[in-house]
């Protein structure tokens, strides 16, 4: 088994970012490639990852009011077509079932890519007054879209997400709730998986398909490419118009009820492996991990085994009932420092070494992920074990948000000259974040995107403008700053 | 509002139990139909039950050591030929995927029916030694059959459900682990959803495509239709040499594992709103009730109000803090009979009906959702309200069970004679349980189902074998009893 894992090294972050994610993923068995062009299969360690985001996040959403249903997978063909920005958006996309029990259907069924088109209809059947809003629904489920160029997590032919889809009886109620849910993803993002965000609006051009306005939460990669991780849409009254909801108000009128939609996907667990891993492997948030603690009991001689190895079952035990995922390393037949490195490359936040020494002493040695080496290590009274362990994972937690904000501040620039900007995306890689005046104007846009292969990714919520601002390209006045950059 | 809903009757259970049965879904909002055929919407309240009925499975399945995994959803056609009986028995039902992104696909997907054939695809990359048995996974999915003729929750299209797949190194492990998921089902099923249960084995013609073996778990509805509840297959090594997979045992020699696999769906929705509902709606056994109870303020006078209503949220604060989950009905505008029906429709266990006499008196009057009329109701005081409502609630659940299971009891007789037992199938309707000798031939089995419509669903575990046993049919010696009856 050792031999095995050691043929497959890991390629180095710093030698090829690229296929130091793509082997990271394969050998810390959080995904295997399928024979299903562009799918993959999420294994138990990046499962589990996924279940931990979604369960807490499941419980904000709730918080919010919006409750769980679930929809059809199958759209009818027509649906799509009666918005039509939205048909424009995913139509070239989609998987089209045509036959079923053997023979051809009559009307082919889209799998969905988003289900805007069938929970509209059925909210249509579901909202008659002003009493059934505002309507607020959340689903977990698969959707599949055919993209050509396809990257684990980032970006499958099938992949994993919540969408959430409300109808409220005014535009500053849907407003609000645009916002609230952004803010939501926002806290969520940053507080629970430690990676910095930028909150803001989408241009025009980057708008979700029917949306009047899309919101977005996005990050930097250590790579300097920009990672959309969520959106909030204010969708106005479009997809109401498109299937006909419409709502008796408090005066007794016919109304159609303005609506949102928001989601956030498997693409987050892109996200967490990009910004916090290192040469040595992953480094998970204790937070998502699935295994936050992993205790390693060693010895030499047989004589010490069983002492050890209770002193090392105990501690797991006491750790579990804390609440704690821990998971007690007994694995024969390879060394510690065999254990030490795997562990490592799985990104387990925390780990406790324990020998005969430390038994005799009362203590274990704690070696934190996110502090590579001795800088890392401290000793641990064992009576006072589950209150360090909670108060390190806590250290952990913040210090990874910490790191992953110096490496996004470090690749943020301002600027102010368009030479220095193409400039500055001319490498083949990434280039960061440029922070620019931009006059709003499609062409100008256009411009960038076209010369630099950076887009905008979003407009912050707060600004605090200069009068004197100008567009970066066209040098007109500019009321506000944008965000641009390559993007995965 | 309240004219709305007087308008939507449940046609009682005593009168026609499959419109009673369709009617309640849809007025207690469990589900609706959907515009895509043979696919139902799955409303919050319906939803809700599923959330809570998964969450405790997912826990006990944890605790086998089985951990939770996602494949794709498409699997290449070619796959599902190369375990002869699979693909006999879910070729005729598949949905069929030809085009994506624009094109047509060089080989159609199927859409998962299950995923013995692209797990054990991945299980032969991910199995090498003994050292990597048993593997255990578990994948909470959507599934698609394409079924002619549908009923909410019994038969769908799609459905929701859990699939586990394990492997291992021999065959008594493999059989060990079929009837631990089993015996798994069977005291969820029974605990958890007050359901009761027959355990047993599947005859040969209603395996499961490519089992060697198929155990079940079967209830009857109170119509006298059998519904099965579960199954979980011993697959021997057909899947594994048919996808090649292979492990080196202990001795350096390569084998094939033996495998299974099991699963229960959302079709346990239907088993929950049949085998409970009355005349008056649904009856949700507590544990899976998305509102165990829900408090009704009664105010005659403006002068009441506040003082009914600060009662009745202090109380529900201090029950929704002891982790119960309870609704506060301040609903205006109808009375407080018709929130008494609306609940009950809705199936809420234990119902609080809290007064200005009740409030001065420190007391709310309880009334049963399991025990109609006065008998039902008791006076509980607010002091001691935590502990009396869980007990409440225990009882509840435990009684669910009883009258479910007098009702299957009373419905399952023995029979000896084949005469008897083809007049009691005769009627329209179920004709329950019918226990009886068979003599384990394919030919007797086939003239009983042809004759009486009635089909084998399982021949028992645990037999008192009558050495004078003789089949029903033919008269040959038979040493087993078996269960029989038309099922859903």
């Amino acid at each position: 088994m050792a031999d095995k894992m050691d043929e497959k090294k890991v390629t180095p972050r710093s030698q090829d970012f690229a296929a130091w994610y793509n082997d990271l993923i394969i050998r810390a068995e959080l995904a295997d490639y399928s024979p299903v062009r562009g799918c993959i299969v999420f294994r138990p360690d990046g499962f589990a990852i996924w279940e931990n985001l979604r369960d807490e996040l499941d419980r904000r959403i709730r918080q919010t009011g919006a409750r769980n249903a679930y929809f059809p997978l199958f759209i009818p063909q027509s649906f799509l077509k009666k918005e039509a920005e939205h048909v424009e958006g995913f139509a070239p996309e989609v998987a089209v079932v045509t036959h079923g029990g053997g023979k051809q259907l009559e009307e082919p069924l889209i799998v969905r890519p988003t289900s805007e088109t069938i929970i509209n209809h059925m909210f249509a059947q579901w909202i008659h007054s002003y009493r059934d809003l505002p309507l607020m629904i959340n689903q977990w489920c698969n959707v599949v879209r055919w993209e050509m160029r396809t990257r684990p997590f980032l970006r499958t032919a099938e992949f994993l997400w919540q969408e959430g889809h409300t109808a409220h009886a005014t535009r500053q109620e849907a407003e609000h709730e645009t916002l609230l849910m952004l803010e939501v993803y926002r806290s969520f993002v940053e507080d629970f998986l430690a990676i910095p965000l930028i909150a803001g609006r989408k241009s025009a051009a980057e708008r979700f398909p029917g949306a009047e306005q899309t919101y977005t939460i996005e990050s930097l990669m250590p790579d300097g490419r920009a990672l959309q991780c969520g959106t909030s849409h204010y969708l106005g009254q479009n997809f109401a118009k498109a299937f006909d909801i419409r709502f008796l108000d408090e005066n007794n009128e016919l109304q159609h009820p303005h609506q949102t939609s928001w989601g956030v996907s498997t693409r987050l667990l892109g996200a967490i492996v990009m910004s916090h891993g290192d040469d040595q492997g992953l480094r998970l948030p204790p937070s998502v991990a699935s295994t936050q603690v992993v205790i390693v009991p060693i010895w030499r001689k047989a004589g010490e085994t069983a002492k050890v190895l209770s002193v090392a079952r105990d501690l797991a035990g006491k750790l579990t009932d804390a609440g704690l995922r821990v998971k007690n390393d007994e694995r024969e037949g390879v060394t510690p420092g065999f254990k030490f490195n795997d562990w490592e490359m799985r990104g387990v936040p925390l780990r406790l070494e324990i020998g005969p020494r430390d038994v005799a002493a009362g203590e274990v040695v704690a070696a934190r992920r996110d502090i590579p080496g001795p800088p890392g290590k401290s000793k641990v009274q064992l009576a006072e074990i589950v209150t360090s362990v909670r108060a390190m994972l806590g250290q952990i937690q913040a210090n990874l948000y910490r790191q992953a904000k110096a490496q996004v501040d470090s690749n943020t620039r301002q600027f102010d000259d368009y030479a220095q900007l193409r400039a500055q995306m001319e490498d083949e890689g990434g280039g960061g974040f440029a922070e620019l005046y931009w006059c709003g104007n499609a062409r100008c846009e256009t411009r960038i995107r076209e010369e630099t292969r950076a887009t905008c990714r979003a407009i912050p919520l707060n600004q605090s403008p200069d009068q004197n601002g100008r567009c970066i390209v066209c040098r007109e006045p500019a009321a506000e700053r944008a965000f641009f950059a390559k993007a995965y």
